[in-house]
């Protein structure tokens, strides 16, 4: 539930500071402030650092290069989740997979990791060519801000699945499953991971293939109940699961 | 994670059988067979009768009344969830509400009660004239064909929330609260209840009155984390975490 927006001042996303508490917003975020908010010298704003800062700040000049603001005074912000989830998620078609970047964002998601499967109805070409990682990564700052996090989750290049199997870390990985399958287990039944990748697949779900390889690979399958999840809805609802059966709030 | 499209035959919501085991499908229902799937007279297709029953069906005839069709077998439809959740929602703007109605549906609510709160951007008079309620009971019966459900939940009349309070059922009433607030307790903490009504805010959240009422009313304040949710993201994430918590799935 969105706070009074009367009560928030705006935020930025202002990645460097030198070593004075000065920093410079550029492009979007310089260009949100100027144009669109309106706001000048003297402004007084909330700035985060992407990594787990945020503080207040004072806009101290707006140039050519960008909105120079000093760093007044460190806020709380707020908090990350005790578990850290990567979402592993199948790219989905049109804007569903903002919503997702968006959603996982504001639930506290530490990366998303786009993938391709094999149902997946769109290739790895498309989205370069589309540039749709740097649009999720725009989405997950402006996420961010809405929040109230201080932290921007990555947004990895897409890979295909193959790849991404073949290159991941060793966390435990929890891939979700449909009810028609029947292969899945209740979250309950896992142990709790401090780091878990949660593998969400696309619209048409995944192979019999792919479900194959997952378990040859040790990952846990798991079903969030008998009806079927929209796909663009399955992160959200399994990330509060998540956070719900292992303390991760 | 929806299922293949190919693999699973057209839903339609067919409330009324005679004694034959024969039924009409009229109006959208009707129309959607005919027109949009272009389907007729042999075509063979499930229906589900809104209150637990799902079924094969074959169409029999297609005229001016309607279309009607034979119910062939017993199929078993997506489980209900082991907790019974009515979801009491504040009114959003636009087609927030929509989503809403259609992930707490995917979900498994067993009752939307739509309510007009301090901070509701909209009137009660104006959710008449827009006919929103019908709307939402269509929305309603659209998403649990897609998430294989058999149970249509109740879309009940739009009230404002004093009235909703007055007249309320003596089930525990779970109010999500924004993490600024602080007043909310972690679900944990909360014991099971087989049946539970949730209370979910306007998009800029309850007012310190509305809290207070709450809380004279014996509401358990409920938190999900130290993001702010936005509000339509909200109810599909507490339905979630109720469901991991209680094992309601």
């Amino acid at each position: 539930v969105i706070s009074d927006n009367a009560l928030v001042r705006a935020r930025f996303h202002l990645p460097e500071t030198d070593a004075s508490g000065h920093g410079l917003l550029t492009g979007d975020e310089a260009g949100h402030l100027t144009r669109v908010l309106r706001l000048g010298v003297g402004a007084e704003i909330d700035v985060f650092d992407g990594r787990g800062g945020m503080f207040h700040a004072r806009v101290v000049d707006v140039g050519r290069p960008g909105v120079r603001v000093a760093v007044l005074s460190a806020m709380s912000p707020a908090p990350e989740p005790a578990i850290r989830v990567t979402l592993v998620m199948s790219i989905l078609k049109g804007d569903k997979m903002d919503a997702v970047v968006r959603d996982a964002t504001m639930m506290g998601v530490s990366a998303v990791q786009p993938i391709v499967a094999s149902r997946s109805e769109i290739s790895l070409a498309a989205v370069t060519r589309a540039q749709r990682v740097e649009r999720w990564r725009r989405i997950a700052v402006a996420s961010v801000k809405q929040c109230g996090r201080a932290v921007v989750p990555v947004v990895e290049t897409a890979v295909d699945l193959r790849t991404w199997m073949a290159h991941r870390s060793d966390d435990a990985v929890l891939a979700l499953t449909e009810p028609a399958g029947g292969e899945g287990a209740p979250l309950a039944q896992v142990p709790r991971c401090e780091r878990v990748h949660l593998l969400v697949g696309p619209e048409g779900g995944w192979t019999a293939d792919e479900t194959a390889v997952f378990a040859t690979a040790g990952f846990r399958a798991i079903a969030l109940g008998g009806r079927t999840l929209r796909a663009d809805a399955a992160p959200l609802v399994a990330m509060a699961a998540v956070f719900e059966a292992w303390g991760g709030w």
